[in-house]
């Protein structure tokens, strides 16, 4: 059952080409930096048929700019490493030694296991920390006025180019019938990097960026920002290789995802996440206890500080960006998942359990919190912390277990802001939609307005195969509601690992759930994307419509099976109603006519035919009214 | 690129067989009534492995009964037929001759069509219609107190079996805990048969069945009722074939369509119309003025009444059960289409605002909207108001042409309900999140409760190849903001015809927005379903999970495609944390844990533990907190 470590070579190779492949009719572009001048903000510009130039926000790193020449055995450009390194707050050390146990196995295994971390001798560097001392979070410096470029790069790319945006948000009536219902966020008209900094200062938002995962381009997670996704990869004990993960995560942003998740499980972890971490321009979180867990074989209660504190150094100097961390697991809230439908769902969340009744103790998580910030602050790891208790089915939505660890996470936050770390926290999950407004009433109110993280939720339990659907509409709601990034459900999900393809459908419905909030919420560079599609759609430019749409492959080849000729993209009408009759045409043939008669002498109508209406109503008669049509009326 | 008339005869009874197939584990019963003791109420029982029987409602019709036999050249068993012959106020009659024209052809086809005329020969049925005087409407039964086998048939199906439920909704605290938000809804926790008639005589539900549709099982549309879908199919002038169509109807309701909406465009309309409606356990539905238009070679400024008038006989003749009618499109409204984005997108706004304009002149079908109400009283159609100024892009959503025309709707709708004729309203659309409500609102409001019945709302522009996806959200909220019926976008939305795989990925992504409201709405035989597949998944039960989704097979598939073992089913463990590790298996030793050290004891220890972190923060010192066992609790 077990898969190879690594694909074939060539297969490989063909594979991630296909993901490097440039968007159609699509040019990576780079935006400046005004008080960082050398920054340079990826930005992906589609050019339409009719001369339009269509800006869009861009996670696919280097990998689909053309110019940009990539080897995964030595890893991406170091962007930021000028930046750590002027900040004079880091120093470079020898780092932890390299174990057999951080890849899962022991010594039987050791030959093969060498040849592994020989092809990936490349990817080593040196690992830094924060001289003794300092803190080197975004936080920190935040706290202290300073405006990282980090915080400037988010500054642009949350703003996008918005001269093109103009010309389609112009229509200030139909700006007002549009304007988003923030539901209690403040997004302002332009993002500046005064204000990035000042959201990161008061925790409202996250840049996760260890200074030893210097190939990122920054992003941030947070309310008053554009709603992100995380897509999780990873191998696990049953399936999957290290080429197929690092391929996953090209796929991953390609498609959209902000954050990776490695959430690997089986061998080759160390190795694995080396590959991944080098290869990443998006910040990436892991869940440290699955490690931990392998290097005690698997047995929860075998676990220890000891050996988790050692794993988060292992993997704090590896670059890994965020932890999850279940630290609202406490041994006193174990038993309100007794009477629940389903228990404990959350790997981590039971791995703790485990441990705490076991034991009879509470979670060494939790007694160890402050010294895991120690360790946090050192590389500015940021906090994913864990909803352990979060509920499996809607049966368990809302309960008490859920509700009582939130409020964990919610004192936890503050003791992390007190050192000065960046912290999100984790939310549910499955909750019917009629309950997804109390999980982020709940969590602005105990979390203090730390970034919300969700896994979906799930609005209805009966979908397996599409689950992907089911949560997509529990993110989007809870996504305007205030949530600032939404982890990607695929397909396969109670039901199997996700291959390319499932990773794909995950983000394609996940970029459609987080968009519909930020449309709905009113960031102000959202609906401009739609605009022009619906032009291009309204004006029957085929291609335009295809390109500037979340999947242009799928949308083409929907199209040409209907209709698989090329001059049929640029026919005025289109499949449904076929070439005789258009309800598009038609709409010009009215334009036409309200230009002709003049829009004042139709309002005069309507109000006449109003008029007649209500004699109609009052004599109780015929329905017939005669046109009698309005004379005297000017053209406005 | 015309598709043949007819697919190959060996192919269609093999695409016919697959589609028949009876879903894994599940056995078709029948429900008798009370008041009515020959109804036989279709649901589904899937048998579970732990000896539990599961039951869910069934819109698949005979087709999945093992038992019947079925001839789609003769057309299913005419179950009403004696219901209606009971009520002696209808009479049969010759009917209106055929004419080539019916079927888009003019005399060059005639052999064709004729032969093509002679294999349908076997699902002519002679027209009923109301006596002289008589108005044979379900509205008007139900205005004076007479409760009809359709509505204890409805009443219930509605209720399903609610003795397996009771099992499972039986924890009070939990289902006060997840009581659903009926927004204004008022579901009794029994559907009872008086409470259908008094839904249906005010308004508030209709019960699509033409007295020429006997075949059909009869089923609400209502706030106070599950939410029903509709599946679109039809052929158009680019492809397709009847028995494509024909197959494409019985595959629709396999997954779950309540309704179907013929839209055919193209050739052989009248024809295909024949086979769809004879073979349909389901309601019909049409737009009248599709088949009018192609009688006048598709130039809407030639329709005339008296075309359109033959047109509602035709096909009310046939069985249709619900016509829309785009009589909301007034030539005051049309202006106001003129400043849009996406300007008119409804086919037949379209076809209506282009003959408006043409002539300068009221529709007719406003003009004409009590004589249509004559035509439908007779047959017992239903009306759904078209919404011919639907937004078609979200720049365009809630404007004041969409509102000016939902306004007359409500008007139109108390002309139909002096007539007796049962009346649903057609609604968006494309609309942001954040403007769903407004719509539901504003159709309450004006349509006094008449059951609302929206194409998604798509709540993005951005996703073609994905509308299925960008709309279930849309349609998931309005349905649990009281919409009644949601009709399915598919992944070819915008870009092409749907074939079989694509309407099955719109009725299976509107199954779960429909439940989802269901459940949020708090129907009571809805949830249930949902916590017996989480029983299923948390006791490792794979079998009953697939069984107990909303499509078997693929559940099955995807898990395969990991665990492709039949052992693997059985197993305690699922493939996304392989074999060493389970997060299920943990929360059974909580369980024990719970149980063996007692609950009340937990909840002391816990108390003891907030105090000590009270005490604790007062303190401001350090995290840990020392456990320390509370005695004296009882185990409860």
């Amino acid at each position: 059952m077990n898969a190879p470590d690594r694909l074939d070579p060539a297969k490989f190779a063909e594979l991630l080409a296909l993901t490097r492949e440039p968007f159609p009719a699509s040019r990576k572009a780079y935006l400046r930096g005004r008080l960082h001048p050398d920054l340079r903000v990826p930005v992906r510009d589609i050019a339409l048929s009719n001369g339009e130039a269509v800006s869009v926000y861009d996670t696919s790193g280097p990998y689909t700019d053309a110019g940009a020449s990539i080897d995964v055995r030595r890893g991406l450009e170091a962007l930021r490493a000028p930046w750590i390194a002027a900040r004079g707050d880091t120093e470079a050390y020898a780092g932890r030694a390299p174990q057999s146990l951080d890849d899962g196995t022991r010594d039987e295994a050791h030959a093969r296991l060498a040849a592994l971390r020989l092809e990936a001798a490349g990817l080593q560097r040196t690992p830094r920390r924060a001289r003794p001392g300092a803190n080197v979070t975004q936080m920190h410096y935040a706290r202290r006025g300073i405006v990282t470029p980090e915080m400037e790069y988010v500054a642009i790319r949350e703003n996008g180019r918005r001269e093109w945006m103009a010309d389609y948000l112009g229509d200030t009536t139909r700006e007002q019938r549009l304007a988003g219902n923030p539901m209690g966020a403040q997004i302002p008209r332009i993002i500046t990097p005064e204000f990035v900094r000042d959201e990161v200062a008061r925790g409202r938002a996250i840049i996760p960026a260890n200074i030893n995962h210097p190939e990122i381009e920054p992003m941030a997670i947070g309310r008053n920002f554009l709603v992100k996704i995380n897509a999780n990869i990873g191998n696990s004990a049953v399936t999957s290789s290290i080429d197929e993960e690092v391929e996953k995560l090209v796929w991953a942003i390609r498609w959209g995802a902000d954050n990776v998740m490695d959430l690997s499980t089986g061998r080759n972890i160390h190795t694995t996440r080396d590959w991944i971490v080098r290869n990443s321009p998006v910040p990436i979180g892991t869940v440290p206890i699955y490690q931990a867990l392998e290097k005690v074989g698997g047995v929860a209660e075998d676990l220890t500080w000891e050996i988790f504190r050692d794993t988060l150094i292992e993997q704090a100097e590896q670059g890994v960006d965020y932890f999850t961390i279940h630290a609202g697991v406490r041994l006193a809230y174990i038993h309100l998942t007794a009477g629940r439908r389903t228990g404990i769902v959350s790997r981590g969340g039971s791995i703790m359990a485990k441990w705490c009744i076991t034991h009879h103790k509470e979670s060494f998580l939790y007694t160890h919190f402050e010294d895991i910030c120690d360790i946090m602050k050192q590389y500015d790891v940021s906090f994913s912390l864990g909803d352990g208790l979060r509920p499996g089915s809607g049966a368990d939505a809302n309960d008490e277990a859920q509700f009582a660890e939130l409020r964990t996470l919610g004192e936890l936050t503050q003791v992390a802001w007190k050192h000065d770390v960046q912290t999100m926290i984790e939310g549910p999950g499955h909750v019917p939609m009629h309950m997804i407004q109390a999980n982020m009433v709940e969590q602005l109110k105990h979390c203090h307005e730390a970034p919300f993280y969700t896994l979906g939720p799930l609005t209805i339990d009966i979908a397996p195969g599409y689950d992907h659907i089911a949560s997509a509409i529990g993110a989007a709601m809870i996504g305007w509601f205030g949530t600032a990034m939404l982890c990607h459900v695929t397909p396969k999900e109670h039901l199997g690992l996700p291959d390319r393809d499932d990773v794909k459908a995950g983000i394609i419905a996940y970029k459609i759930a987080a968009h519909a909030a930020d449309v709905a919420k009113g960031h102000p560079s959202a609906r401009a994307r739609d605009d022009a599609l619906s032009k291009a759609r309204f004006e029957f430019r085929w291609s335009d419509q295809f390109n500037l749409s979340l999947d242009p492959d799928t949308a083409r080849d929907f199209h040409d099976e209907t209709l698989p000729k090329d001059s049929s993209k640029e026919a005025h009408f289109c499949s449904m109603c076929g070439p005789k009759f258009c309800s598009m045409k038609i709409t010009q043939d009215v334009r036409d006519y309200a230009a002709r008669r003049g829009v004042s002498e139709e309002v005069a109508l309507q109000q006449g035919l109003r008029e007649k209406s209500a004699e109609f109503r009052d004599a109780g008669g015929e329905f017939y009214i005669p046109i009698r049509p309005v004379t005297g009326a000017t053209s406005s």
